[in-house]
């Protein structure tokens, strides 16, 4: 093959008004003869004088164009010779995603452990224009001070060298968030803690991730609620962990049943969530809390409380957590901001020992390095100026009154299918249907109306339980109004 | 006892100008006499007429008071004949997290399974008053448009329903952003994705984690560099993996060795970064990196590829990802945002076969539930008007001044002592010490001169590597010569 046989000056365009250098349109232009073919591996290109002449170019730019060649494997040289197109070329079809191969990947689970936590298969994910939907439980973002928040994050931005020095909090999270919430813990909830105590995460969940991976290994066994938070469920599941399940009832989680479980043969753990209970909302009586609390202590009982929604307390006082009172530091506590601000917006924290919490961020560090921790600091300053706790109140007493004509909605659209209790705190009113009842057609006959709701599958788990959340906070009086007068007419 | 013998109208004090509502006044009275042992288990309350008048108080403030003790479990009713101080107090001694209790809890290392992600006994943790902090290699955050960011958060906050709407895009992340994130690396990297084969994840650490979580379970195998990045080995360790280390020298990762690995026994994962390695910033070669794809292929061997540092290559283009060639979907494909950014932003991705995409991100969703999309919105705004890839030209310019610059300031302060390669992308120059010379000495005096640089002890897991990462990324010119003069004088 001559040199003659190719017309580099016609196969090679060069744009110079392009914003692509000229030595990388040269440089793209060769790959492209050569993926096409046009030029094919042990070639030998002309000498970069030659190829400069032909194309009317700077010397220069062709040794930068074959440069680039060379360096990323399309071009090798031969001393005294030139430049020839490699024989192993960088291979570079960009198909290699394709639907079929990543089924391939996903069929061969005799070869890749491969742990399935769904078991549905992916369905067509169309976006419904949903005029209206119901949520599980989540806070009301259009009344949170989220404007508050962004304006202090721009501020801090401005800074100088402010993300450098935040950095030094590292993956604990930021210490003015840290401190805030310890003040805010122990006022609110007698925590009596230090901030190096406490450990932000990126939400509740991830805190409850964090907690576990410390605790459970493949074989360990967890007590839980029958029934319970599913996400807790499926987590401690996914770190080889065999759960334990204990009724729960309206007094909350049964404790004798926890201790004729510890009698026998401790377990690794027990997760609680001792304030309205996810997802029936009960709450554990002041009676089974003291027992557990001995239990706790009598079997050295590791315990994970999930306390998410403990500012929402609509009657008395929400009782103090487990881990305010005598646990000789068993229990580990969980919390969310994102439950006091918006569901879009994630902060969690995990409460312990110093020690655990210090071990705790080095967990956090590997599976999640940080946060972002000039967000962590603008929320720490909505605590400082005593913004979050006016937003609380102002959101508990809002909920209330959302609480209680919520009920009454449902009461008056589907009283005659659907038993509930009112809860006395929380975000939700868990509804069980009558068993014949399928709640997921239900569901469809709502999507027509351009309403979502979930079709009670979440905690189907369980076969006779045929129940829902029917998240209330986040509905104003417009649309609870739509929505009672949607479900009155698709029940 | 009776009732004449308590002086209430003393013990309880009752601030009428208190915020806290009066009922509440009156029941934690109670409960601090009932905690100091004033009044006892067992103890029959003043009926509430009589503790009104002697309190003059309302009595139906009284009967509140008395509702909420029984609901804290305080009080209980005896039929017929009143309140009594419950024999079963809910115990609220709020010491538990006292700093013996949490030693007891972790030491009990023999019940509670745990891993030690870190030797080291917690310190005193000062917070000194930095005025330079060198990093292992972070962008500049402050020439990253985040106002650009901010003020599309601010205005999506103010969009109606903009909540609930987002939730519905779920675990995956924001379906805008997957839709960008699917153009800009089709277009940067030929990876030819759809969004549904993106994952968004809080940060590149997180996508690591989610798919090791999918690929291994305990005594699986994985192959890394020797030497790696720290928080991927202790990752792939915590998830009970075992390690198999492979040399990596001026070309990459030693492919050969992999070979023969495969070849005895298959691994159940490959973690590779081709693009500047951490900590080396040494560079896959072009002949090895076809060498990789078809062991890939021949092996089925799953890799993740941690491209963190793709965007930032300050010569040639950068090689094509392996994850744009032909791997039969065995590539999994990891990049961060964070790094174009801010370090304090989380932003990262997965990309993968369609429906393994689907599974992480219900897995993802167990241990993390969601990200904030909003603020994932707002980035996605970004690279839709084309900021994000201004921003980018505009920083590897920069970035490569400042390479050069820093390159020289470092050979001239501590050429005599330090080796390292002027690296050709990315934000950190790795140097290797004289074995002899302490860091951890240098980095003491660099303190006291209020300049915080690591002290090499992250990358001394391998007792013959006495090196660190210096990220000049960040450093504007002041701060790199400053940083140069007092490495003169320090070394």
């Amino acid at each position: 093959m001559t040199l003659q046989t190719l017309p580099f000056s016609t196969l090679i365009a060069v744009d110079r008004r392009s914003t692509t250098p000229i030595f990388r349109q040269v440089a793209n232009s060769l790959i492209e003869l050569i993926k096409s073919g046009k030029i094919k591996p042990g070639y030998q290109l002309p000498a970069s004088r030659d190829m400069a002449s032909m194309l009317k170019l700077n010397r220069t730019t062709v040794v930068a164009a074959y440069e680039e060649l060379q360096a990323q494997g399309w071009f090798e040289v031969i001393e005294r010779r030139g430049n020839f197109v490699a024989r192993q070329l960088p291979v570079m079809n960009p198909k290699s995603f394709g639907v079929s191969s990543s089924d391939k990947f996903l069929s061969q689970q005799q070869e890749i452990f491969y742990r399935q936590v769904a078991a549905r298969q992916p369905v067509t994910r169309q976006l419904k224009p949903y005029q209206l939907m119901i949520n599980d439980g989540y806070p009301d973002a259009r009344i949170a001070p989220l404007d508050l928040i962004i304006d202090r994050y721009k501020f801090l931005s401005k800074r100088t060298n402010i993300h450098s020095k935040l950095l030094a909090d590292g993956s604990h999270g930021s210490n003015s968030l840290r401190t805030e919430l310890a003040l805010f813990l122990s006022k609110t909830r007698a925590l009596n803690i230090t901030p190096e105590q406490v450990l932000v995460t990126h939400g509740a969940q991830l805190a409850i991730s964090v907690a576990a991976s410390m605790i459970l290994r493949p074989g360990s066994t967890v007590i839980v609620g029958d029934v319970n938070y599913v996400l807790a469920d499926r987590l401690f599941e996914q770190l080889g962990a065999q759960l334990i399940k204990v009724k729960v009832d309206q007094d909350g989680i049964d404790v004798d049943a926890i201790a004729r479980i510890c009698k026998q043969s401790k377990p690794s753990l027990l997760y609680i969530i001792p304030h309205h209970h996810h997802p029936t909302t009960v709450t554990l009586s002041a009676e089974r809390r003291v027992k557990l609390l001995d239990i706790i202590r009598r079997y050295r009982l590791p315990v994970i409380e999930d306390d998410y929604d403990y500012d929402f307390h609509y009657e008395n006082a929400p009782i103090l957590p487990l881990a305010s009172a005598e646990h000789d530091g068993y229990v580990l506590y969980v919390g969310s901001i994102s439950k006091t601000l918006a569901p879009t917006i994630r902060l969690g924290y995990l409460i312990g020992g110093e020690n655990f919490i210090w071990q705790a961020a080095k967990l956090k560090q590997v599976l999640d390095i940080r946060g972002d921790v000039l967000f962590e600091e603008s929320v720490a300053h909505l605590f400082d100026m005593g913004e979050m706790q006016r937003h609380l109140r102002r959101s508990v007493k809002l909920y209330k009154k959302r609480r209680d004509d919520f009920c009454e909605i449902l009461r008056a659209s589907i009283g005659t299918v659907a038993n509930f209790n009112h809860p006395n705190g929380g975000m939700a009113v868990w509804t069980l249907f009558d068993p014949e009842y399928s709640i997921s057609h239900l569901s469809e006959r709502l999507a027509h109306r351009g309403i979502y709701m979930n079709d009670g599958s979440l905690h189907k788990y369980r076969i006779d339980v045929n129940g829902i959340r029917f998240g209330f906070a986040s509905l104003n009086s417009n649309e609870m109004e739509t929505f009672g007068q949607a479900l009155k007419e698709s029940i």
